[in-house]
């Protein structure tokens, strides 16, 4: 198979050669992702992200990206946006499935679909401090991929590890992060 | 202050009985988020929430929830979407805010306006791959509040304080939480 001919739709080669050229200019790569959130009414708020600083400047998305959150109406809340504890599944999901493109273009694979399903537990007697064992978050996320590729279930697997082992967000969720939270 | 006429919009009375009778049912309390993911091209791909379990049987969203994500032009992608690291923040950034909005109704505090910042810095030469020392996920996030209530100070950092001991995602950040990946 010429790896030529595979199309993914990632730029590898800029990928790569962004990698050279941070290797000699390592301040380059420190990156500064913001979000700025604002409570609407009871539970519901609304998250907008556009600018991030990368590459030693400020840099902007396109567009402004504006999420509204809120809890379900089974919490007595009215529903008006996905649950904030939701979101840590759409990063995960998004994450890794960003990872198993770009690996597979880089190995000269051509995926023709790629479907994750995930499952996140988590016991609620924790955020209602009914038990303080319990803890407040997932106690286990379970994440199961569905790929179409032209590759051996081993190639594939292969390159679901690969997609873990650089991913952001498995990082983020599968090892502790110091958060601090301050009133101005 | 009568705490009657304070409304934030938070039914806290349905949670406290929610709290109780969930004492007497611990199985019931056992919740599973769920989200379906699907590669669209590139790093491009469609998220979607809809179902999710609780309180013993199935569950569903009002509406189904999509959301795209991608990576930034200086990523050499599109920019069709949220990075999926900032859907983490996102998920941060509302579950504070939710938590904040419920704390201060149980403790009669009217609140006037809700904002918060947050910024979380990453190296990207972790998902590089150009140093293995180097983390993949945030290295460090920051929460500021700005908070207009009928509140001391000190008040409102202990609404904000208690917020962070109850948040589902304050936890998931803070705390390693397990996660498998499998191709099926």
């Amino acid at each position: 198979m010429a790896q030529s001919s595979v199309d993914n739709g990632v730029n590898v080669g800029a990928l790569l050669a962004a990698r050279e050229a941070l290797k000699g200019a390592p301040q380059a790569a420190k990156f500064k992702w913001r979000a700025s959130c604002k409570w609407k009414n009871g539970t519901h708020s609304e998250t907008k992200l556009q600018g991030f600083h990368g590459l030693g400047e400020e840099q902007k998305h396109k567009t402004e990206f504006c999420f509204d959150a809120d809890h379900p109406e089974i919490f007595a809340s009215e529903d008006l946006g996905a649950t904030p504890i939701e979101f840590v599944l759409v990063g995960l999901a998004s994450c890794l499935t960003a990872g198993v493109a770009a690996v597979a273009q880089n190995r000269g694979i051509q995926l023709r679909s790629v479907e994750a399903k995930l499952e996140g537990s988590m016991d609620i007697q924790g955020i209602l401090g009914i038990d303080s064992d319990v803890r407040n978050g997932y106690d286990d996320i379970k994440v199961t991929f569905h790929i179409d590729a032209d590759a051996s279930k081993k190639d594939i697997e292969a390159i679901v590890a690969q997609s873990q082992k650089r991913s952001a967000v498995y990082d983020a969720i599968t090892n502790p992060t110091n958060v601090t939270v301050v009133v101005a």
